[in-house]
């Protein structure tokens, strides 16, 4: 019996969404490297390797470690190079493939001086997220990074790698594709720029709307998405996604019902969601209620959401007559606004079938 | 050498901050009862009991079992009974002094019917933060509820429990005493209401900003703040505590510069300070950047802060000349907006000694 906010996972609409992007790469002919910052759960990773994934990106040396133990030897670290841990990347890189982000040109003599083993490395671009890595418009920069880089025997450059986050902006499908569309325009910049062999030199984006919604990835050889394997109400709202492909619902115990205010308190809270909050032009929340079946969720109740959350607490605000009948004891599903943050804060999945999947929170010290 | 994302904690400041309530509530002959949902450590714990504090008070079952393998005897917890969970409440209340919160009527019927052991119950007053709890305006349910219990063998009713989490609305002392003011009110007129014997029926509040910053307790016979173990600047934003009172700040390793635009990039994002965003008239933040010593950090380096954060990255944003010197691999400190989400997801403290404390993550599976 779940007894506590428990996240659950529906495993089919996780293997259709991790099956979807996978066909998408190959009939495309991209490498897919899907992101695990997701799920971080080497019982999911597996999942991918079923659809033949041999490579993998992850967000932090930590999680690189962890999917090594997995048995994964083809790994990006998508994050810009933290020269502070070059004793892991050092024992990593003489275990794995292993490929850093360089964001700032100063990380890379750091790196020369104390490597002990071959690595690749990606040049990350920003094409607009205004995160981090190099901008096109400034390709001089670039110019001499990609020159340092050449000289060195142990770091090979493997391409450009940008994560267009800006997407999370769009409120629409074709807001999604005309940033795809500048995305590509200017990483076609860059490669006619430098003309290496395309098999010597890739180019990578990470984004789930992008990946997600667009269907020409001129310029593009590789693709490494992360949130699509669950999906979340920000990704609907965004445009990548419909509601029917959220994979990750998290059960709340119902403990307070306030039926002369439409509003049920439950145990699920900042600590278990996240302050994620989605802004609509109507409302804003922190995630859509689902009546739990056996072995499923129903759809997302209409008008009916997360107004408010404390570190414990969630408060849910109901039409009048769709929740009223919830009371002490019963469980209410929530679908979460960000679901990496939520898996992160969970640390855990149960399946519909009530089989429980790891995570790095629960299996590294 | 801190290589990654590590929550510091200045001991000295935080036992100055325990210290300090501690003898507050002395003064003012109220029972001390700290909220240990902010630290969620065992070994902070040990502090309190330095304070002459016996008796705790947690918001999850989970948290009650976590510290009553501390040797805590004497456990509130302050979350809305979750009837689901009455399998490990009974297993608790075979162990320890525990006190649960009524909050819905409904609750109670369960709770009868399965207890297998003596526990204290207080009544939930809602006070004005809407979340949970009844309203002093429908004392009715309230009569009700007490003579339901007061029929009960194995239930005790402790009291009354209000959480003014309104007061986080507050935006200076004065807004503070305001909100205090009306909570004192509605709980004078409900001890007024009951008249029960003092020694036998106590009335508790919970909220820092309340507990920081008001001299008057009429009515009040118990506390139970926990944010000001460590404060952060949501509370120095509300007018609970100065910056100097803070006593955690997160370390995080800058892993690029882009001095052309003012930012740095730091290992250190939603995964670890949370999405709790400040916002003030001026600006909307998710933390202050703090220049790290050896023991100890800095204050607040001016009109800087994180602008923007992902799963893993923070942007901060500075005024020209502030923190133009800092560059890849050096680390930063950033005083968290939220302590209480920022401590939950780091999941262990590093003493400024170097010393590290547990979490209640790392010690429960």
């Amino acid at each position: 019996m779940i007894t506590s906010p428990t996240l659950l996972l529906d495993e089919d609409k996780c293997r259709a969404n991790i099956g979807r992007m996978a066909r998408k790469a190959k009939n495309h002919g991209l490498e897919f490297k899907p992101h695990f910052k997701t799920h971080q759960s080497g019982d999911i990773g597996e999942w991918f390797r079923d659809e033949g994934v041999t490579g993998i990106t992850v967000s932090s040396v930590k999680m690189a470690v962890y999917f090594a133990r997995y048995g994964w030897k083809d790994i990006t670290i998508a994050f810009p190079l933290n020269i502070r841990e070059l004793d892991k990347i050092n024992d990593l890189a003489k275990r794995v493939d292993l490929t850093l982000l360089l964001s700032d040109g100063n990380s890379l003599s750091a790196l020369h001086e104390q490597l002990e083993a071959h690595v690749h490395v990606f040049i990350e671009i920003d094409t607009g997220a205004n995160r981090s890595g190099f901008k096109v418009g400034h390709p001089e920069e670039i110019d001499q990074l990609l020159e340092k880089v050449h000289q060195q025997k142990h770091i090979t450059c493997k391409g450009f790698y940008s994560h267009p986050g800006h997407s999370y902006s769009a409120r629409s499908k074709k807001d999604i594709l005309n940033i795809h569309a500048d995305v590509i325009e200017q990483l076609t910049a860059l490669k006619t720029r430098y003309d290496f062999p395309a098999e010597d030199f890739v180019t990578c984006i990470g984004d789930t709307p992008c990946c997600s919604a667009a269907e020409d990835f001129t310029a593009i050889d590789q693709i490494s998405p992360g949130n699509f394997v669950f999906n979340d109400v920000m990704q609907t709202h965004i445009g990548s996604c419909t509601m029917k492909d959220i994979a990750v619902a998290l059960a709340c115990p119902v403990v307070a019902t306030y039926p002369s205010r439409n509003e049920i308190i439950i145990h699920g809270g900042a600590i278990h969601l996240s302050k994620e909050m989605l802004h609509t032009d109507s409302l804003s929340h922190f995630g859509l209620p689902v009546v739990l079946e056996d072995s499923r969720w129903q759809e997302a109740v209409g008008n009916s959401y997360v107004k408010s959350i404390s570190q414990e607490h969630g408060i849910i605000t109901y039409p009048a007559g769709t929740l009223a009948s919830l009371s002490v004891g019963d469980l209410l599903g929530i679908l979460p606004v960000h679901s990496c943050l939520t898996a992160d804060l969970m640390s855990g999945y149960r399946t519909l079938q009530g089989k429980y999947l790891n995570h790095i929170r629960n299996t590294l010290a």
